[in-house]
């Protein structure tokens, strides 16, 4: 069927405040629809500057079929040139992340500046009409803010200044720039990309199924209980009154969880008490780190940013956790898990892995676990979507509008 | 291409008593028509009560992308429900088989009772609209017969009472409601579901593959050898003669296999001789196991049922053996295979596995061995379909006949 | 989308000079046109006559779906028969290999004369109108030419003669009618069976990815370089002075490789001298096996042969290395790579495989490995074709427009 067709059928049919039919989650004209729309359009979370530190540093970032590689130019800016040689298409870099003077096509020796301009091909016609400016690596855009780098497929990206604005600020204290990545796993979920974010978004499944994340935090706390919710305002308020001084401040507002995302904005940023006891998102709360960033004392709760459509981050004052995601077909999405920590703090004396990984690695194979449930009862042909509660999914009743939105932008 | 025009011309081109063109098993197109007008169409056996005994007892059966769950409500009937929650599409039950108390669904905690009304959704808006009878899981029929449960996926299923009446006083005496399960095994075939019934549907191929089944089984004898037919067709009367009193007979008609199907029939029961000296399908011909249900000897030849689309079964005086099948695409259909006993023979004791089993293990295995290498060369571009025999093939005819008629009602 | 459509477009949108499009190496409509236009059109090496000596010898060789069954009749002549059954169409020959009195179906034993007669179908009615001369297995069309054997899908293939008479008396000095395999080694190539060609019709990759290939030969060699040049045509007029007497000759007439291919010719064959010191492809150039055929002394340079769209084969004084590709999908080649040597050389005595295999086998797997790497990096969205060097990838050009040519027609 064509997929345009197809999925004006489903936006018409589509029931607000009700799950995404089937097909939006198994069709393959859908999901090249969302690749065109959303994926080859927005910004795109790609990693940390702290990666590519030095001029030459780089590392892949594959998004279905596109590879970029992401490097540090000899202007000290990064670039997101496209992994393919401009002569046959060779995937010019193969590792993962490395460094390099040039970049060198194994093929035929192609030669790209750290920039992506052609300076050598040997072996073409002298006298030909190869005009080197004319055949440089294809580039993506690339923005960077407070340490985390974005890349954007799309010929004219969509507007960022306001996002950095917004970002800024708040991501400073973490000290991103003079972080390093300690670990980094990487996942295959069972499931198309929007099942992990509804997932994502709602914290309504946390009790029954992340026994350690609901010990530290506060977002399955039930919403009607006025006693509790000012108990945690309280906390909040007293947190953020030690807090003052630096600049930095709880800016915690209800039970549950930030209202996010919507048509007209892809970021969110706010930093949310822990529950008393905990000064980290360790498993028992206790610090797995030194402190990062400029923070000047361990209890500064969690900040916590998303952009859409791939990324989200919950930072403690001793380490940050950085979720990214790419899909790799209807029904499968790649996650990569990357924790930092202070560039200087040292494994094994400072910080053992052993202590630092299982809080946010054992959440994260739960989520996966129950997105690929999800989707195998979605594909069921007797699958009905049905109503989300309004006071506990409220965001995926939001991230539901934002994405019919956004795919909907021929 | 257009699957109903495709299907057309095939239908069109087919030579009546010939093999199917190939596009029928191996197009993706004919497999979604297969699914449409078979599958979700017609009764399909799921299982034995035997497995469900208890209110809570419950098993999953799978079906392409369907999942059922099997299961005895407190109201001790059988119920076929949707796994798929009526909020967010999760699958509600995880394992291959188990006892609930009510089904929670993991994900969100709803909860539905053991016949699918759903019976809490905590967290759902309380002053808003959700009418928890308008939320069970989605259901499909079901149907029981003297121990077999077979379910229908369709809104309006076809009759099932002529079936009933034909099956229900020859089923009786084997006992399958004071069975069990012995033992299970699964097997992933490498071939359309209609190449298994081709195969299923002759015994011309028995005498070169099945080595062990021809010594108990008359199925492969020559047809037109006129003293042998004498020879089995006494053997069945001496053996009715000796059950009369039970009301048991052997309705041994002709040599090969009972005629089945028809367009107009969807399943066939009968008993058939052994051959002397067998008086079960083991090995060697003895006894396995104890006797089951109410036979009054163990020289009762063997009761043969078969159920279009998806079942067959071989019962002795010992031990059954049920075989379903489920589609799982073009060129892959999953079969289990299960051996049931007297519910209270006791393994080690009663009966061993390594005598139960590799009669019928070991003929399925050749079998699903035969549908691959079937599949391998039908794929070929080059091939033609040759014709059946009339006499060693009248019964894959009659299954061509019967395929063609069910896949060409809209 | 229409495959004819999309080819037109793709056609009138190619460069000429350029590399194909992405969907040239990507689409599974246009695989499928090649499939109908070339592999099932064109003439295919299919392996060497000395793998079927003997009446009833055979070998299988898989084209996509198509299963041939290469054998030697009763009548000498090597027969190319589909291996799928007229009865049912079952695989009828199950090994890769091996030796048959007559070609039974295992399963109703429908059995075929040596060269695909029908000489029993036992249990097929026996006044029916089956008529068993209408009932061989299908056929292929074969022809040999010293050694080599070649088949044809289509049903009128194209002319053969002219190749034969090309070929016949370059290749009879090699003594393949005299020669055995060696070894054999199956490789999976995952990229488009075109990209494998684009490897293979240049040595710019040389230098840079095939250490051991570029000391033994020439191909690499700069085209700009006059006393190079001069240098390979002295050292190629000495090595034919001293071969004269034995019709044997270098026919070397430019730096790089021979012109190949053309829309008007599909195939070629030439004899190129080995750097000095090199008498073979060897890993040091020093023999690994007796002299093979009639040739007078070691020193013969490299007989090499190609043959579209799936052939090539370098040949030494003391052994012969063919490869075979056959497409697996529009991003998967299946290649074969098999060693001869003389027939009556015994392994352990007059070769090791430690010392035969390594040059061609390391060669081989370093173009795999390119190939796969291109293909990843063709898969882009990003990519765009770049131009051919005319001097370095000539044949690349060539092959381009050989390909274009050959799956316009319809």
């Amino acid at each position: 069927m064509d997929a345009q067709i197809l999925l004006e059928r489903l936006i018409a049919e589509h029931k607000p405040g009700f799950a995404l039919q089937r097909e939006f989650q198994t069709s393959a004209e859908i999901y090249q629809l969302d690749l065109e729309r959303i994926w080859r359009r927005g910004w795109l979370f790609a990693g940390h500057t702290c990666q590519v530190k030095q001029p030459g540093d780089y590392f892949v970032l594959d998004i279905a079929d596109d590879s970029l590689v992401v490097i540090r130019g000899d202007d000290d800016r990064i670039h997101a040139l496209h992994n393919t040689c401009r002569h046959r298409g060779m995937r010019v870099c193969q590792a993962e992340a490395g460094h390099v003077g040039r970049i060198v096509c194994p093929y035929h020796q192609w030669s790209y500046a750290r920039s992506g301009e052609l300076v050598a091909c040997g072996g073409m016609d002298k006298d030909g009409d190869l005009d080197p400016t004319r055949f440089g690596l294809h580039c993506a855009h690339v923005r960077e803010v407070a340490g985390l780098i974005f890349v954007c497929l799309a010929v004219d990206p969509p507007p960022f200044d306001e996002a950095e604005r917004a970002l800024a600020p708040r991501l400073r204290p973490q000290g991103f720039e003079r972080a390093k990545v300690a670990a980094v796993r990487n996942y295959e979920v069972r499931a198309n990309w929007k099942l992990v974010w509804e997932n994502n978004r709602e914290c309504w499944h946390c009790h029954a199924n992340h026994p350690q994340y609901v010990q530290a935090n506060w977002d399955a706390a039930p919403i009607d209980d006025a006693r509790l919710r000012q108990e945690i305002e309280a906390h909040a308020r007293a947190i953020s009154a030690r807090l003052e001084a630096h600049g930095l401040a709880i800016d915690y507002a209800e039970a549950g969880m930030v209202r996010f995302p919507s048509p007209d904005c892809w970021w969110s940023i706010n930093r949310t008490p822990l529950v008393p006891g905990w000064v980290t998102e360790s498993m028992d709360g206790r610090p797995v780190a030194p402190i990062m960033g400029d923070y000047p004392t361990r209890d500064v709760g969690t900040l916590r940013v998303r952009t859409m459509p791939n990324f989200w981050n919950h930072s403690s004052s001793d380490h940050s956790v950085s979720t990214r995601l790419v899909p790799a077909g209807p029904q499968r999405t790649l996650a990569q898990v990357q924790w930092l920590v202070h560039a200087d703090a040292v494994e094994g004396k400072d910080y053992e892995l052993d202590t630092l990984l299982p809080f946010w690695g054992l959440t994260s194979e739960q989520d996966w676990d129950l997105c690929a449930r999800n989707q195998a009862g979605v594909n069921s042909p007797a699958f009905t979507p049905g109503p989300y509660s309004t006071r506990r999914e409220y965001n995926v009743i939001r991230y539901t509008e934002w994405y019919l939105h956004e795919v909907a932008r021929t």
